[in-house]
Formats: structure tokens, C-alpha cells, sequence
């Protein structure tokens, strides 16, 4: 389901750059607890707050979906 | 704007297989005045809605968004 695929790569890259879920949240002037739903997949989330997440996570969305299965 | 972007890459892939909005809204199983809202970036798209106008428009998300400037 496309909502998990992205709320996995969402963590993974938050990981990567050693961001709590709480810090991703501020940088990305979103709730935290919506930011978690969206990583668990149990968010349908809308492209604007997507954008919003990405551009936090120093990505964009090109690069987001340029995954392969790396993260999972 | 993402949605804008968003808009211009599903009719520009919409026009190059020759579909009408409505012939697209009808394999996506949407709207056709809600996609016509998409492409027109207006709709702040759930990311569930553009999986099913991706996979009618037979791309996937990371085709969909690895575009350049070619469709401007």
C-alpha cells in the first residue's frame, strides 16, 4: 500500500539524518502525532503536507520515490 | 506549487495516451470534476487518490515524479 511504502522511507530517512519524530514534526511545522501516522501508514496524506515532510527531510520528490527497496 | 506540478505531469501524460478527463477518471475509479480539480492544481490530492490516477495513467510513482521541465 502506497501510505506504508511512504511512511518507511519517511523513517528512513529521518534515521538517517538522527531526527526524532518530535524534531521532524517542528522542522516541519506538523503535529507530531499526524507525522507518526503518516510513518505507520495509517495516514492518507495529502501532496502538501508530503511536500512538507520531504522538504524537511532535506529531500525532494524526485529523490523520495527514486527509491529501491533499500529501506525496507 | 506541488499541486500545479503535480496537474501538469497527469496531463501530460493523460494527453500522450490520447485520454480524455473522462476516460482517465473512469479507469482511475475517480471523479471525473475531481480530476479535472488535480490537474488543474487546485485539490490538494491524498496520495491514495493519486496512486489510483498513476497506475490509470500506467506509470508508477517513481516514474511519475523522476520528470524534468520537458512537460512545462
Amino acid at each position: 500500500m502506497i501510505t506504508v511504502e511512504i511512511g518507511k522511507r519517511i523513517k528512513y530517512l529521518r534515521n538517517n539524518m538522527n531526527l526524532s519524530q518530535e524534531k521532524l514534526s517542528l522542522k516541519a511545522n506538523i503535529d507530531r502525532t499526524y507525522l507518526a501516522g503518516v510513518e505507520s501508514g495509517k495516514r492518507n496524506v495529502s501532496v502538501i503536507n508530503l511536500e512538507k515532510i520531504i522538504t524537511a527531510l532535506d529531500s525532494n520528490f524526485r529523490d523520495f520515490f527514486s527509491y529501491t527497496v533499500d529501506y525496507k
